[in-house]
């Protein structure tokens, strides 16, 4: 989310809904009392020890509301970051630094919150080979910049959507007829370069949906006990991604099981916000 | 937003969106599978207690997918849900169903979350004259959501963007030359159906700014015994905001200012959700 | 309207909409005759004496088509103009200057005309403490444009729209079961930014209304008389406003009921334009 | 405009553009009192004596609201309407009805307005050879309705934009060296549906442009006795446009000059609203 | 393609333009002889032998217009059909019919088109396990429906664009410092449900791929003997593609390689249209 | 499609939508591999005889990803290019070249096909006095783009689409009653800058259709002899169309009729694409 092709392509558009969900006409306080263009600067802080996500979008919000808008930063996506700490600085009118303000820290608060807690996550599976991670339980209309906040934060993205990735579940495996039939027919419809995964709830589900050849077997709602056993008898023959909540209490037991993937849908839907501000406004010599 | 004024100038945009982030192209899995349409239904229920909100804006995104698709509840937004609750049933197409699922309950769950931790808030105001208020820091394209989900909750709204209320912060006041001249130019400016508030951080500050003739008082880091005086010191003549967290701990204290609002940006910026799922899919006869 | 935040956000998507509606595939004269870029320039000239508004959004409209195109000013928005005045000037491609013409002048001399007509009633209030206010019957698709002439020509803006202002109407006060119900429910329902606006028809409607809190009154259909009995007896507890038309004639009647407003549809709905237009393109040496 | 093909392709876009800018959150005073969905009906109430147009956009307004609202019309588009007349009936739920009412009078008041003065105009006309047109001095993003009304008062369409019609003036005919080759050129190059007209400013341009092969000859600045002239030496080989104000003191000249056409900016930029309104809103029984 | 999902969510927008792309004004033809609803049917015949597809996408062309009218069809996407084969009707308002004509036949004849291309060339790989992929290189804005179409016609889809698919070529390798490191980060970068394609075009690179993990190889300007000798050494390790043309000449040796896919741009680049028109429109009785 | 305006405001939209088709992320290879910003140059290069079209729509397809990047020709638009030939240079971030490329190519090669092929059917006409037309058959939401290759390719363009141009078919002759009254109620109907197109099946039509005074007469699937017959009759009253294949077997047999225009939806319904390509990807020193 710092290349220029992610952010025209893609980012731009929600930037500039989010700034006219904001601006419906002007920015009212602003425009009463400051009637032309005065040079000014303000500072990035932080407020709350975390990890930093979203410096790209955060720029590029104020390069939208005026492309002449400076911004610099002391830290990158991902950099730990502590409360008092200078981030960055934003130079230009300061009209544009007070009516973007709120939008361009929603943005910066939200993914560098996800990407602080997607971090403590990740980091209790450290050591092991499981890894941690997102689900599509994301906020609506704010997919492309969760995903890359789990990324920043050490996490691996699943499926971005229902388009570019096969998981059959119980429904599809019930109209389908069985497991055998699903993946075939998943395997002829689908592009050929997904990989299909199958959702099982038994042992019994998950040794079928193996020998049906499937690349991914997610097991659901399986005790410990199980999800062992069913990584033992699968073998390698296909990954294994076990969904559910990962807690320090529950993590040992988890990693215990040898699943290559456990998945949390809390990363991106109940991660508090990283705690932000913009700081010392202050005019600029012209 | 059970009204079909708002969701569909307002929030049918929104929600398509949402479908199209998660449908980029089509659903894989389900179009592998189901090849014609098969009338079904799955049930909504609930798997935590708490508030539920967004029952309009679930109704609708199966709706916008297709229109023959029915939706009935057995509760209302605002309504206290317990886990293990039937809360509705969705009739349609499946694949319809299938594909809606993840979107519709993305938001249901995010708006639910906010109702949900909204009132815990407010519930501890309750008895007294103080009166919760959200802020602007909401997620990016859910401001009208959310917003929504802090009333269904308890709280109240604060202004909704830039646009439609006037807060005159330290810069507006610094470039004005003075509180008098920021409230002078204000009054002057916006249009006249709006109160004009003012964020002062001393005494001497907040009694400037109502003899000024200010509609709204926001008290920004102050002392308790600081906000008393303030409240005590402005006499009914400006309503008075204190924006700042409230939590178990300080609450007795904001209360005993004698406060009119108190502002809080975690009831949109970190609620976590309120977790729901659709079950029991099956086919219905024709 | 000069500041890029308001442009950006909120006015660029309506002015290349306007581009668009002009040309739907390409300026078939121009291109038909000239091959490849030609550096030139245009004068505005005024033709008829006003005020001028708009030269933001004029400026606007040619750099969204070439970003290349300076345009400098003479005059400022709110000045009077004479017929026959250089206004400005606009230098670029030739083909710019063409295909940019029409919709750029369609802009500036609706937005003059409202200004100028604004301006002619504002001056038959002076000296008086009553404002004159615009209403909400502007084009569709407009209004962000007009409610700024009125402004600049010295009127003041009533709400904005049905979502940033509240007005209840004898219909909302008949499904309230009355106005003092009417009035709570708006307290409690809308963001507590939002001053509360009663229309009433009556005395009795009007002290009915003060009593009940409201924080505006609009006197609608009243006699002279009664308006100003109507003030005296809100002694200053609520604003008022006298919706009607502003005439000379009556003018002096409305003046001395001592209503804080006046509103008018005709600034908006019925100014005829103020005519201005492009003379003297050449091309420059290179 | 009374076809579902041009609503739907091209105006239903701009009504909801328009719903949009009177409904940027919700309708706060209606939502207040209006909890859920009542029946009910409103009368349309012709204000001020003219002609009708724009009926289907005031209809699809209120069913780009709600589709269940049901509109039905005592007049078509084109009928000369009274004050105090009953033009038509609005049913649905009341909120709907209330949210609507603005944005659906101001395209109809706006289209009749237009209608009215385009009618008045082009019956100063009525019994010459001469026809009353249009321009493309329309409002911005009104231009669909507004050339609609012109037909429906009376008049005809001159070209829809830059790329429907070629119309060579000076600066064109400069740039091409002469009024022969930039007839050529532009035959040449524009689609072959098009006519070409010429804009002269002498009885020599004139007669070089019908010698080029120009369809249609503009007579611009030129006096009564030139345009006569002109009239008579292009002898039928065009087809000539009068480009001036049409009023009730030149009109016997323009018609006495045997031009083809006049136009008239006037109709679409300066002509006041047709005075209609919203009344008798009361609740059905269910 | 006849999922209501697909097309509410991704056709109808591209289906609207298309149509708002014919239609910039109104049907001017139409609306000048034909002023009110007439009920009407034509019929769609098939002029030219071919696979048909798009029926869904045709269908939709007219409801968006007008969602009374009714399309029904006596083949379904994939049929082989003839020239002068009755494949449908559509009834409804003639001028929706008449509107509506020209958009959905050129959706339906692309479409049918590539249908009828790909089935030609996959029948060529009949027999072998060998199978058909498209890619790409189609039409700017039509991939969704060209994509479908390839399917249609028996052959398999290639990723659907940069976002869902890893394709790593000399460039990427040559940034990353060598396969194993480029696959490597590949691997760790994008979601895991992703296969790794590398772009190889020597035997030796070609290894060096499968030894890094690579899941799918694509042979690249290789002989036959070349490919044959890769697919041999691969021995079942990833899947391979050759990608290049399939000619009837060049079929049986592509097959004699055992690679897995065949890729071909041609299919969506270059394929003709099929036939087809709509005839015998007739007005029907009320 | 050289012109700023052209392509601002009628193009980007429809270029950027194509970038957001093939790229709904990000470009997943490139990202993973290359983390900043690397200037770089690709040449494009053509491989196979054919004529250039599209430079500018290539050049603002990478701009529109970032505005930094360098494009240069060493062709222009209506050049013959040979196998091998380098075309241009694209200089800039090596992400954007590699992730603008294939829509980049999408557009030049379909467009330069239409060209190609245009350009091979027009010089079957040379030397004769009739023209080579195109038709509204044309690609969904190509069509500005696929009207200016066949111009560049040495055809002309018909009307651009049903509103800027009058053509009267069985239908709506039928409708009206009448040829007479059909061109009748067109000419009263249409914006007067339309020439009326009407189109007949027999010599008894096509005299109709001139004495009512079309402008064009579309001799729709007449033989040769009776083509020249209508064409001696009309003798210059009208122009002539004759809307048919072009081949290089009948070619003669139309020129001999006399026809001032043919008709072809073959040049942009049924052109396979000109084959070019970007090579030679390095990095450049900073």
């Amino acid at each position: 989310m710092n290349d220029t092709v992610t952010l025209s392509v893609n980012c731009d558009k929600l930037i500039k809904m989010a700034l006219a969900e904001d601006i419906t006409g002007e920015d009212v306080s602003t425009n009463a009392i400051i009637k032309t263009r005065v040079p000014g600067s303000v500072q990035l802080i932080c407020k709350q020890k975390g990890v930093i996500c979203g410096l790209g979008v955060f720029e590029r919000t104020f390069k939208l509301l005026d492309a002449a808008t400076e911004v610099t930063f002391a830290v990158v996506d991902g950099d730990e970051v502590e409360a008092g700490q200078l981030l960055g600085e934003v130079r230009g009118d300061i009209r544009v630094l007070l009516s973007g303000e709120r939008t361009a820290l929603n943005f910066l608060q939200r993914m560098s919150g996800i990407a602080t807690y997607t971090r403590s996550v990740a980091q209790l599976l450290q050591g092991s080979k499981t890894k941690l991670l997102d689900t599509r339980k994301t906020t609506p209309n704010m997919r492309i910049f969760e995903k890359y906040a789990v990324r920043v934060g050490g996490g691996c993205n699943h499926r971005y959507n229902l388009s570019d990735g096969v998981l059959l579940k119980d429904n599809h495996i019930g109209a389908a007829g069985g497991i055998k039939r699903a993946v075939g027919m998943a395997r002829e419809y689908a592009p050929f370069v997904r990989r299909i995964e199958v959702e099982v709830e038994s042992i019994e589900m998950c040794m079928e949906a193996v020998d049906a050849g499937a690349d991914i077997i997610m097991l659901d709602n399986m005790s410990v006990a199980e999800m062992k056993e069913a990584v033992r008898l699968i073998g390698g023959r296909a990954l294994t991604e076990c969904s559910g909540n990962v807690t320090r209490e529950n993590i040992k037991n988890i990693i215990d099981t040898g699943v290559d993937f456990v998945s949390s849908g809390a990363l991106t839907h109940s991660a508090p916000i990283l705690d932000l501000s913009l700081k010392n406004l202050r005019p600029l010599e012209a």
